[in-house]
């Protein structure tokens, strides 16, 4: 949490970049329930302040986001990857809708991975995955990803144990190539409470305009609660690389959730600090040849 | 222009759907130069205004594209595509930016053509768009759109005349197919005057971080005024059905266009009047199973 002096003034004392203070510490063995997923790690202290903040981040994402694509432009291959991974309910699509809706649509790739269809399964799992990254100067945004292939395939047993065992390898080698392509991968687990959830599908079941959003099929998932937390935490600690890492945002508050996934996207675009490329071509010319139409 | 009455309020006369004023008529000769790129031909009069009713659809767009979502996950197959043509800084990029920026972002699928590639030439011209179309629920948004095949390649001759004339036909099959298939087609032609195009473009050069959107390429496009013209009448009237209708928003001022095109879109997805689909299984009977998790 940000110090605050009596006057309720936040402290000259320079925050941490929210990125440190919710990277997933590489090395170590990850422990999901060492977490509070309602906590407020750092940043705006209630939901007003919350709201503020994110829509005082709006415009610098806007501007951040313009820059990226004008640069590539002119050749720069740089993009952002934003991969989004939690438990149903968590916030996937309410991250797409509040956090990317502030940006240009034009400048967003999105992709909601599904149930994989007949021809993705006859493919290496990466196939679909590959098909779906952002272009130079994009901002992609995954709502799922290839870590279903290592979250719903172990719980769920859809591969032999070997199988499965080489993916968190093959992942990592395919991060690695990304980041070397000047893909920006910003992975965010939405850490949500299982009581949340049982709140969350309630709320869909006691309004009738949200029974869409709702699948008899996901109590059947939740049952499986402490396999999937095993199952992410494997995959937090075996693919967390540099190149790559994991951000655990505390996902029982909406509000907190934007604004973190905010500025976390904020925090990166900065690191990338696009510049506007320079025009190949006479600027005065050009003006006095339009002038004389 | 909706009639006011000394209190500068609207009288209760219900107005006309814009869709009815914008309409390009079917059947007659096109002639652009008829209309006013300036004229505000319905909905409010000033900027002020404007912006205030374009912010005032944000909401109930954002409800009729939920909605239109929802359905489709109950096996609705209805979509839309909006197709935004016009000259060089029309202002497609402002629409998705403006318009399609209010939308949630997950539930639109925009493309912009470029100039085609080698793979995309070595099909009919119809391969690309069909690939780009949105799925069930979705908007999808064109900026450019299989129209280029029939002006630029009218305008550059890049295909021989007997070819290009085909192609007229081409689209008008095309399209009744997606009519047929459940797709929504609303088509707007971006209607900006000569002057305008000069002035958006010199402010362009003159600002040196917009300098990336322009290309010299863009002054030679411009001496070709007259004949794109011709060919956006041509298009325009060989091209008009009632399944797919052609709509021409006055440009020159970006507040209006964005205020009209949320319209049309409003009142397209209003005559689709989609609904939340109703669960298809024991709700009581759910929440039971959920309260004892």
């Amino acid at each position: 949490m940000p110090k605050h002096d009596g006057t309720g003034k936040r402290s000259t004392r320079p925050e941490p970049a929210l990125r440190e203070v919710l990277r997933v510490p590489g090395g170590d063995r990850v422990d999901l329930t060492a977490y509070d997923p309602s906590a407020i790690p750092a940043g705006p202290a209630d939901k007003a302040a919350g709201l503020a903040a994110t829509a005082a981040l709006a415009p610098r994402l806007a501007d951040l986001q313009e820059r990226l694509y004008a640069s590539s432009t002119a050749g720069d291959r740089r993009r952002v990857l934003l991969v989004l991974q939690g438990m149903d309910t968590s916030g996937k699509g309410g991250t797409v809708k509040h956090v990317i809706g502030q940006l240009n649509p034009s400048g967003c790739r999105i992709h909601a991975f599904k149930k994989p269809t007949r021809e993705e399964r006859s493919h290496p799992f990466l196939w679909r995955i590959m098909k779906a990254l952002p272009g130079p100067g994009e901002i992609g945004i995954f709502d799922r990803s290839h870590y279903e292939d290592v979250l719903i395939a172990r719980v769920r047993e859809l591969v032999p144990r070997a199988q499965l065992d080489r993916r968190y390898e093959q992942i990592n080698r395919f991060e690695a190539s990304l980041a070397e392509e000047g893909v920006t991968v910003v992975k965010v687990f939405l850490h949500l409470s299982y009581e949340e959830q049982r709140e969350r599908l309630l709320e869909r079941l006691d309004n009738p305009e949200k029974h869409w959003k709702f699948n008899p099929g996901d109590i059947e998932e939740r049952a499986l609660w402490p396999a999937y937390r095993e199952a992410y935490e494997t995959a937090l600690e075996r693919c967390n690389s540099d190149e790559a890492p994991w951000y655990r945002v505390p996902a029982n508050r909406k509000w907190y959730r934007n604004w973190a996934i905010s500025k976390l996207l904020l925090e990166h675009l900065q690191a990338l600090d696009p510049r506007y490329p320079p025009g190949d071509y006479d600027v005065d010319a050009c003006r006095r040849r339009l002038l004389a139409t």
